[in-house]
């Protein structure tokens, strides 16, 4: 694929913050294609959603996440894709799945116009989704797409600086982060100046030189409060849009040109500056100093 | 070694930012070295003091960085060996070396009350820093010192969460950043809350649950204005200190024991949660849609 041919140069974003009812499929598929048609009619060609938006996030058990679960080919894709095709918008947003072998999938959709639709599977499980979800096997995907090349990451895989990395070298121009983050207990200290989510988002957005576009959820759920980090990030690690408190629309206006350009100030790129093979000896085990002949031991 | 059997529970934590005069080996010398004292005074366990604190930083060239260079048992290294020891105190500061070979290296030191002294010399160079230094060959070190396991980075190497990843599983409790950090021109947009600097800094703390110890420095020098980033940031991502405007002084009281804690919530763990089998695969090369047969594609 030949980059810049193709692509596109400017994306209208929208990340739209909802508050789901907890099993209300139908009322949050309806909130959710509502909060579609406005940031379609405001001009996004792309449009990023919460993480599990359509069932809410608490499940008591395995038991009960299947209960609310679909297939891939179920109402809410289905929906998706008629409102992709309708608005020429790419729809990325979250849903739980029941995967063809009937478990529980915490995963998410990158829904295009023409009908193509990728699934992911969060990998990276938080707290009870431990027992609640079965673990995606595959990593993150890029996705192309008539707004970018999409990468993709459920909330806590974005807490794994190695997942955006990851996604960034498969040429993710943006990474669309769907996410349920539930706050922190006890509150953040005075000294948290941004939501840790948003700092990492922003560090991503630095270093890998990508937007992030994050959409987090509202509305408290058997007994959770949310983070509400939902966030734009540009490749500078501005804070372009973001957060919002309460269901709220995030909107931007990204040059696709930027996250093309890995190039730092004269000299430096943050892709090729890398230096893989000191990262691995010093990740494969603990060292000591005693374990580091060639540097200098001056006694 | 037995983690927590030797390690210290309590480590009284000192950041210095400097304003060094270019090329005043002896005048920096003796800021460094009051600084020391200062923060020794009030406590200070463990003092980091900025990148290439003795000579100043923007070398027109090679020869003129070899000029201000010394070797690794050089005067400043003596000097802050002195003062180790006098203060029972572990400083870790960036100073010019002149290696074994004659070539000029960004190094930083780790040295220690009982006269150990370990080097590590800037594998990430910084613009014109790549025509001026010989990068290392070898990766940041850990440090076992009686303030803690203490990981070493030079500001840019801190731009490479890779770096802070293989610190934090190689043992580092707390990342010294000697730093001097240009200021970006222009100027960050009002949309920067925070210097990148310090996001990157407070993200490496949150995700990899460590201390890191940021002292960048201060004072135009050559055209250069600075970020001026020093700061303390918690395991949980808190901006403990800093940043500060000038010549200052940051300190915090650190509990290792924390970093020494992975456990997040009741049932995540920051690095057993890692999926290293997804990263590779992704990082290895570009993907496409195509090349991905086990995420289903709804067509």
């Amino acid at each position: 694929l030949a980059i810049g041919d193709t692509s596109p140069a400017i994306v209208g974003l929208a990340c739209v913050q909802l508050a789901p009812e907890f099993g209300d499929l139908t009322g949050n598929r309806g909130r959710a294609a509502a909060a579609i048609r406005d940031a379609a009619r405001a001009g996004a060609d792309l449009i990023v959603l919460p993480e599990l938006c359509t069932t809410g996030y608490a499940f008591a058990d395995r038991a009960e996440a299947l209960q609310y679960s679909e297939p891939a080919d179920g109402p809410s894709i289905r929906e998706w894709r008629a409102l992709a095709s309708e608005h020429g918008a790419v729809i990325v947003a979250g849903f739980c799945e029941r995967d063809p072998d009937g478990a529980p999938r915490n995963s998410a959709a990158v829904v295009q116009p023409d009908g193509a639709c990728t699934i992911y599977r969060k990998t990276h499980l938080w707290d009870r989704e431990q027992t609640t979800f079965v673990a995606g096997l595959e990593p993150p995907p890029v996705v192309d797409t008539a707004a970018g090349r999409i990468g993709l990451a459920i909330c806590y895989d974005a807490f794994f600086p190695e997942v955006m990395r990851a996604l960034a070298v498969a040429g993710a121009e943006l990474i669309a982060v769907p996410m349920n983050s539930p706050a922190p207990i006890p509150a953040p200290p005075p000294s948290a100046v941004l939501a840790s989510e948003i700092v990492l988002a922003l560090a991503a957005a630095t270093v890998n030189r990508v937007y992030v576009a994050q959409a987090d959820r509202s509305g408290p759920e058997r007994g959770i409060e949310w983070s509400q980090a939902s966030a734009i990030c540009d490749p500078d690690g501005g804070l372009v849009a973001g957060p919002v408190s309460g269901v709220g629309l995030l909107r931007a206006t990204c040059d696709m040109r930027r996250p093309r350009d890995k190039v730092l100030g004269m000299r430096n790129h943050v892709l090729a500056d890398r230096r893989a093979e000191l990262y691995g000896a010093a990740a494969a085990g603990a060292r000591t100093p005693d374990s580091q002949p060639t540097n200098e031991m001056v006694n």
